[in-house]
């Protein structure tokens, strides 16, 4: 596929480096008048041919895809545009903040024949996919308990009153959209929908800054923590009858995870690959994209709806 | 004091030997028809010169204190019976299932200058005092994640139908009551009574075998495991703004926890003193009878109501 970027920021220049690895052209790149010398500064490390302000110029010029990596509240009325203009698109995750932007943007690419994708790179881990493979092992799912905290340097900011996008309630910053999505995205993948999730948030100038969610499934209970105001060594388990498997990182960086059986067997499972945890993703989507892979594309979006309306009820407005 | 024991099963066999350690004297022992050889056993190796199995007879027997190791749902009326003949009471964990039980217990042992105490461990554990005395270096509180999950042999009977009393809910059994109830009692002897409460449970029989609980506080946010049907490598986290305690073990039996601090910091503080979990309460226990301490056993009686409340409120009751 012919990519532009939409973005500059921390997670496009993770980005870019990966997608060299991969066999996709990058066409266009878009910045801000403000970040501009950034936009040309990657233009020319990574052979970006053009460098563009002005979104309507990008979605003008020859691609197929277009990957939006801006604020949350920017990925609706980007990714609407977008689509409009014939071009597949890339969502950064959270992929928007409601089911009614979700479903406008899906009719809109059914008509036009156009691909939507969350870059949630969880479902293309090869660590996951061996983590649903092995689930079995440890008998009837009980007890999960999930935990990604990662104290934020932007949260001394928050303090001061200087407030950026992930701590902005009004761009959908927060937690649990910044976080804590990427082990509801995790859970639902592996388990599907609860019948009702309750979401327990510190609050400070209408944001969470951290906060548990509770899912309720039929014979399962799970505990998911998102934190940006205070960090913990990760752990997030999953108990069953038989056993229990320990992962012990961000499980959107899981490269392997542990086996403990209730007779005492244990067994670490790496699926390290050497390759960036973005790699995977972007892989899939270049072949999605390439072959019009509508099938699987749709399969990947009802994860990002079931794990979109947990983020909708849950989510702290006020 | 002189102590009688009230019971024969599993904790007062581990019991027994600890209280050797201490100065005080073991008057009887009180057994059932059916364990009347297990109780003239144990009388026999531990020094204890009356064994009964009628507790009027017991209760009209020498001693100061008695210790009520019975099932849950005995709590109540034998400890009421023991206040009316003057004794002061010693109950295992969980106290009694209701407020208005322990009330109308409370109001008993006032009007005769008697003491009750619940036999929870964790308050008397060097360290959890010293926890007590650190958790300030960690900044504010903002997210606690305790798991005390044991998978219970008795559980594998309980799915064949053979129903033990910590499995069945006429006895007041359940993961919460059985197992749940250190960490509220660790959670709230540190921090005092949440301002709500919910328990969402994994129910098999009427009983919950698993669960986790959510207690929210005005500025942090608590989930609490526990579980009798799975396990896990207990790991329990205190998160602070500046830093975060991790506690390796179940609660009740802690003898050290870790301090890592966000500047990378990180210590092991390690309090143990060779002795048994069970042994600093009852030496505890000794001096506030012997010395009629009842300012001492209301400050812990305290603690068991703030506990009860959040029992009371989340018991699986169906």
């Amino acid at each position: 596929m012919k990519l532009s970027i939409v973005g500059t920021g921390m997670i496009v220049k993770e980005l870019l480096p990966v997608l060299k690895e991969l066999d996709l052209t990058l066409e266009a790149i878009l910045a801000t008048a403000h970040s501009q010398k950034n936009g040309e500064a990657l233009g020319q490390t990574y052979g970006i041919p053009n460098v563009f302000t002005d979104y309507d110029l990008l979605l003008e010029s020859d691609c197929d895809a277009v990957y939006i990596a801006l604020p949350n509240h920017l990925h609706f009325s980007f990714a609407q545009k977008a689509l409009e203009k014939g071009k597949h698109i890339i969502i950064e995750k959270p992929i928007v903040p409601y089911i009614a932007e979700l479903s406008s943007l899906y009719q809109l690419a059914k008509k036009n024949n156009l691909i939507i994708l969350e870059a949630m790179n969880i479902h293309y881990l090869p660590a996951y996919a061996g983590l649903k493979n092995k689930i079995k092992d440890i008998g009837d799912i009980k007890i999960v308990q999930f935990n990604y905290s990662q104290y934020s340097s932007r949260y001394d900011d928050f303090k001061k009153g200087i407030i950026h996008p992930a701590f902005d309630k009004e761009k959908y910053g927060g937690a649990l959209m910044d976080l804590n999505i990427y082990n509801i995205h995790a859970i639902v993948g592996l388990f599907g929908s609860p019948k009702t999730s309750s979401y327990s948030a510190n609050i400070e100038k209408g944001v969470d800054t951290s906060g548990i969610l509770s899912l309720d499934y039929p014979d399962f209970k799970v505990s998911s923590v998102g934190a940006k105001d205070c960090k913990a060594p990760i752990i997030n388990t999953i108990q069953g009858t038989k056993g229990n498997i320990v992962i012990e990182t961000p499980i959107n960086s899981m490269t392997k995870f542990t086996i403990n059986l209730n007779d005492g067997a244990s067994e670490e499972l790496d699926f390290n690959q050497g390759k960036h945890r973005l790699f995977y993703e972007f892989k899939k989507f270049n072949e999605i994209i390439d072959n019009s892979d509508t099938a699987a594309a749709n399969n990947m979006l009802d994860i990002s709806i079931q794990a979109l309306r947990i983020l909708e009820s849950s989510r702290i407005t006020q």
